[in-house]
């Protein structure tokens, strides 16, 4: 893009990315980007992020096949942060729920919550996509 | 609380807080929250978060009123990032926009789509809350 937003002026390099489901609203996902990634995402509306423990592009859906289709993109009053309201193939979370946050607090503890629609084992070779 | 989540084993210490209208779904800000920051919005059901830039405890609200009501709370899978589901008074952001998030990406420029429901003169006498 030509405009100077996202800024990429954090220490690491990164913005922040909120992922949420275009049609129902739920929020999915937190991801990274670097510049590349995000101009990756701009340029073919399908999610791209920085993966930070593998520390390279990670092209979401790459190995699994749950990628998202980027409808919209909005950025935050900062400039490094940005949400995209995607379409979700299969499952964002790469434990097989819907959502990444599939875990409720409950009077000090965690229940979960969110509904598993896909079975993780046989998807993954790696820890996550 | 008593579990071991949150982590905060990030090197900053923080962990990320996507911040959503329990009513509309809207997302209306990102924020950052150490464990003083956490502990606090889980007893108090109202937000707090760790402002990185100021470098202190950030009561969403103090100085404008704008406080967050805190209705639910998810954690995300690798439990380094919570999601609140809260009743926003006033405007999330210090911009006077409903959220944060007031811009829309559009052809490689940003429009402003998001509604100003607060003039933002005469809030603030600091950058942000």
């Amino acid at each position: 893009m030509t405009t100077t937003l996202p800024n990429f002026k954090s220490p690491d390099g990164l913005i922040t990315a909120v992922v949420q489901d275009a049609a129902t609203g739920k929020v999915l996902m937190l991801a990274h980007m670097n510049r590349e990634a995000w101009d990756e995402t701009v340029a073919t509306r399908r999610a791209c992020y920085f993966s930070r423990s593998r520390n390279r592009l990670w092209r979401k859906g790459e190995e699994s096949g749950h990628v998202q289709q980027v409808r919209e993109i909005f950025i935050d009053c900062d400039g490094d942060a940005v949400l995209l309201k995607v379409d979700q193939t299969g499952a964002a979370c790469h434990e097989g729920f819907e959502s990444c946050f599939f875990r409720r607090e409950a009077g000090g503890a965690w229940e979960v919550v969110g509904e598993r629609v896909i079975d993780p084992r046989g998807v993954y070779k790696d820890k996550k996509d």
